[in-house]
């Protein structure tokens, strides 16, 4: 099972039902956000305003399960591993299939998601201490407002990864290599500035120390759009459940810029 | 005197004896070091060992003063406005022409310069404080080593510039782009850290003021070569005067990464 393909085909048939952390190396994982029709519009331009939480990698035709540029059998109503449903901005629960609930009025869109250009820090030597703890990265929620559009609006989330000076560096340097993928941090080093008062309290994930010889380095974070399309209540909207990603075709490698 | 070519010609006939800053703007001006064939060697092979602060642009044949890679008419003994003269590492006074000094065993090297990334930056929108506020940039002696070539060895010099956190990002992103020219910062954050007890003291160059909500970014500085031979003694090195550059053919932009 180390092709995004037959990685897909498990999930379909029911073999692969956990999380997707560190399946088919090097191909790209995406956050799904699947939302009726009439919000579409708005969500499309709420992703294009605001690129680094929520770098659009696909977006269906209404009704149409297919996503062929991230996988020509990709069928987005099985091959997740599990999926969130919320009505009214109310989580509902969590589903392996989406069948039942599919809808010809149903627009499904695929984000970027970090595990990309982490792989690409971890290849060139940096160290994440959050996965050698085996932790979940600290999230916060800042003060910083996204760009609004239609319906959507509200506040950025970034995700916390310490470093020390020269490994911060190039950590910037490698990120801003995959603006699709969140691209480089929007902050580092005075977590105040963005309205974050305390680095142990995130507001989703773990706390991770940063040391007196390291700079907290923050990067917009794909909860943002999940956040974001919650507060706007939609009649319907089903996410990925955390950590269980929609696999794709596409390879780390061919985001990353010259 | 727009253009480079023009800019040597009036160097080359004694019209323009000041400084080269802001001459043929957008186009890259270079650090030159000369010095006689045994040392050369070296001294090539300390800059390939030592990129970031010595980004080697051109290199002549021994006796040769021309450099056609950087301009078709470069004549390297009468192009650049004032010369400084070391003799055993001690420094013996400015000419302005090499044309009675020059032997057949000199080799002339050019090295990148902080004015092409400062141009970029500025063009990015970001400011120099230093700059607007018509001083030279802060240098310091750092603790820390360059990798030593042959005869050569001893600490590396840093400029350092400060940015609130966002710019600082952009300004890692941009330099970045310029390996030729110094390329990306090499420390940020903590002075102490790199051996720099007290920021208000530079080395050389005049101190500035980084912000409580700054950062401070240490760029590698192409003083170190300079600083790195005359602690060799060599029996004869010939450098531009500070701040009276080669001024080259080559664009900035040329020295940019896709």
């Amino acid at each position: 099972m180390n092709g995004p393909r037959e990685v897909r085909q498990a999930i379909r048939a029911g073999r692969h039902r956990r999380n997707t952390a560190g399946l088919a190396r090097g191909h790209v994982q995406g956050n799904v956000c699947i939302l009726p029709r009439e919000y579409a519009a708005d969500f499309r331009a709420f992703c294009e305003a605001n690129p680094k939480p929520c770098p659009l990698l696909a977006m269906s035709a209404p009704g149409d399960p297919r996503l062929p540029g991230l996988g020509e059998d990709l069928d987005i109503r099985t091959d997740v591993p599990a999926y969130r449903i919320f009505r009214n901005g109310k989580q509902e629960g969590d589903v392996t299939d989406l069948r039942d609930l599919w809808r010809e009025d149903l627009v499904t869109f695929v984000l970027g998601c970090s595990f990309s250009f982490e792989e690409a820090l971890m290849q060139a030597g940096l160290r994440l201490r959050y996965v050698e703890q085996g932790t979940n990265v600290p999230m916060y929620r800042t003060s910083v407002d996204t760009v609004p559009a239609g319906r959507f609006r509200g506040k950025l989330v970034v995700s916390m990864r310490p470093f020390k000076p020269a490994d911060a560096i190039r950590a910037i340097e490698i990120t801003s290599r995959y603006p699709r993928v969140h691209g480089s941090p929007i902050h580092v080093g005075f977590p105040e500035m963005i309205g974050i008062e305390d680095l142990d309290r995130p507001w989703a994930g773990d706390p991770t120390e940063v040391r007196a010889d390291e700079l907290p380095l923050f990067w917009a974070c794909g909860i943002t759009p999940q956040s974001v399309v919650l507060e706007a209540r939609p009649s319907l909207c089903i996410t990925h459940s955390p950590g269980h990603m929609l696999v794709t075709d596409l390879t780390n490698a061919s985001l990353a810029e010259a």
